[in-house]
């Protein structure tokens, strides 16, 4: 990994050999989260447009050369991104935007995002020579660490609050992960993830903590710039939980913006759930995070101590992008309005971004002129109970035949007029 | 479309104008499931080795060349298709065969196979000038359906038996369907769709109807032997309900048979549940079907009167396959294998594929020298209820460092050693 030069700290800036393996900055502590630099002359040098007419990978790993990873066991991983990139068919006209991009990322293969995370943690893992691997997660984290694990051949360690609902646990037990279920909240499920991946030596596929990770949630931008020949759109819009998944967005353009392969970095719009917004709140006074109550049915984005904040906020910040929040309400109408006008089904969390577009639209943060793209983040099949207790039910027709023909006949003309 | 040549009846074997519009033989009535002949000769001179090395789309319409639709709003349609084929990291050897394939279908846009029905069907409606398509279902085919014709913008009316499980619907209601809940069985709601689509003109996506829906199923096979670089595996295996995915498995190998792309066809084993088998009786009893309970979890494939046979049966009969049955036990350690051995989550009727295989092994039917294809046909998020409750549940440590360090000591070493 030539292309690879250091690691510098988001807080103090101290630079780290790449050859060194502590995951934050040792003088900064577990908030001295650290990023990823690379030699872009170097990679220059391998990644061009021609690069990507001749490279017939069709997964994440067709950017290993924009990696911090060595990938010799990559094509044995799970068949993680290369995820479709809608163009909005009804959509666009109905919020009134120029153009309106859906990245369906639910398809991966455990159904989120979190998949680009967790199949660079676990290369990254076995690259470094561990078998097991260990994060503290109640969600798409966890499902997505036990399944690429699994096939990998290694062993997941999966630290959750006692309190997690039972259903969050049915992908873990499908995919024979180990989980340790902690006394009291999320915070005490991370403490005692941490001090036995110190214990015991584990990989650390704590998002939070591991710069790799944003380097895997990167490949969902690469992709969106790829897939749109480098033509950037003007807004990337992203729910966001810890951050980090907001941060791989700025770094994927960032990167792009480096190689000359695109012109300039979209605008990133966050977006938070009403009930839950510490860095729309941190964005409006300076930067300060304060802890805040979890107030949302989005669970996936229901993070009220935010842990990678730097580089969240840095990506809003550099972007010139902009914060918003949405309702619950206006969440579960996204998911509505998701499944109905273009057929993706989103969990509530990913549906969030939608609503977070229409919402920015709304208030004229973005302009109708704009070409915006939409990342959404989870499957809705991740949580079938909120979609079965807060969509309305399906609308039900009579089960007759001339009643059928009678409503049909009041409501609309459903007959086909071929 | 030039390469299709006509229709033919499978039972009486009448021949029909492929302009021709209804679906199933008018002699033979709704028995007479018709088959799509196509023109080989003509296909041959666009189809070959070179135009799959420069074709670029990756999804089930880099098959249209080879199918009975025009295809003209492909583009727009759900990204289906072009799903992993996995090659077995360890499952392989564990159950003692030469290669080990694994079909993971369930990374489809709404979790199944059937989107590659659903996604032929809608395009067919569109073709054909209707604004409104209809199927009766309760499971993979109405969802599919429903997400199918959203992103197309048709009007999906999805027809359920009254006691269909109200989980069921979630994705209809994410979809926006309209559903008509019937008095009655399964049956039932398949005549009042009958009649409705009849009487209102829609289009029919009823598979055991529709002779486009193997079409669109027979890409599952086209994938695998462009995965496998045409060099098919010995055995593809299967599980089976209605009969109409096994049917469309045949006739993707049998295309490329006549292509001259492929040298033989793999022999198709068929997999059914022991509590429903009627196609393994039929093939036991000289072919002749006789309506069963429906006695399995694996709902996919619970089907008592299968609506496909014909296609079914001569899918294992002309490939010199196999049928053989398991037990809901099977299947459930077979989602459990699936998960913790290769980080893929299949819902039951699709772990009952690998299953099946196993099975077949263990008794002798596949050989330890073969190489098989064995087909994950949904996703396991589809059927979380029976995951939660079948699934043993994961393995809990304690939740303590201390505990923790004794029962890591007892039971096996986890630290890692670097």
């Amino acid at each position: 990994m030539e292309h690879v030069s250091h690691y510098a700290c988001t807080l103090c800036g101290a630079a780290y050999e790449k050859t060194s393996t502590h995951l934050t900055c040792p003088a900064c502590g577990e908030k001295g989260i650290l990023d990823v630099i690379y030699d872009y002359d170097t990679m220059r040098k391998q990644v061009d447009a021609a690069y990507f007419d001749s490279c017939t990978e069709r997964s994440m790993w067709r950017y290993l050369p924009l990696m911090s990873v060595s990938g010799d066991r990559a094509g044995e991983s799970l068949a993680v991104g290369w995820t479709p990139l809608y163009d909005s068919l009804r959509l666009a006209g109905e919020i009134d935007v120029a153009k309106l991009y859906l990245k369906d990322d639910g398809v991966n293969p455990t159904g989120s995002l979190k998949d680009r995370a967790s199949a660079i943690a676990v290369l990254k893992a076995d690259e470094e020579g561990h078998r097991n691997i260990a994060c503290s997660s109640t969600g798409n984290a966890a499902s997505s660490l036990a399944g690429n694990a699994a096939r990998l051949g290694l062993e997941a360690f999966i630290f959750v609050p006692e309190r997690a609902p039972s259903g969050k646990l049915t992908q873990l037990a499908a995919y024979g992960a180990e989980v340790i279920s902690v006394e009291g909240d999320y915070k005490d499920a991370f403490n005692l993830s941490k001090a036995a991946i110190e214990t015991f030596g584990w990989y650390n596929r704590n998002a939070a903590i591991n710069p790799h990770m944003v380097e895997g949630k990167k490949t969902v931008a690469l992709e969106i710039a790829e897939q749109l020949a480098f033509d950037v759109p003007d807004y990337v819009v992203v729910s966001v939980g810890d951050g980090c998944t907001i941060g791989g967005v700025y770094k994927g353009f960032y990167d792009l913006l480096q190689l000359g392969l695109i012109e300039r970095i979209p605008r990133i719009v966050g977006v938070q759930a009403e009930g839950c917004r510490p860095f729309v709140d941190a964005a409006a006074c300076g930067g300060e995070l304060i802890e805040c109550e979890e107030r949302t049915l989005a669970d996936s984005i229901a993070v009220g101590i935010p842990r990678n904040p730097k580089k969240a906020l840095r990506a809003v910040r550099e972007s010139d992008g902009e914060w918003v929040t949405v309702t619950d309400e206006e969440i579960i109408q996204a998911m509505q309005t998701l499944g109905a006008r273009e057929g993706i089904f989103a969990e509530p969390a990913a549906a969030a971004s939608l609503a977070g577009a229409i919402r920015a639209r709304r208030d004229g943060v973005i302009d109708k002129a704009a070409r915006i793209a939409v990342i959404v983040t989870g499957n809705g099949l991740k949580d079938p109970d909120t979609a079965k207790t807060k969509l309305p039910p399906p609308t039900k027709l009579p089960p007759d035949l001339d009643a059928l023909k009678a409503h049909l006949k009041h409501t609309h003309d459903k007959e086909d007029t071929e």
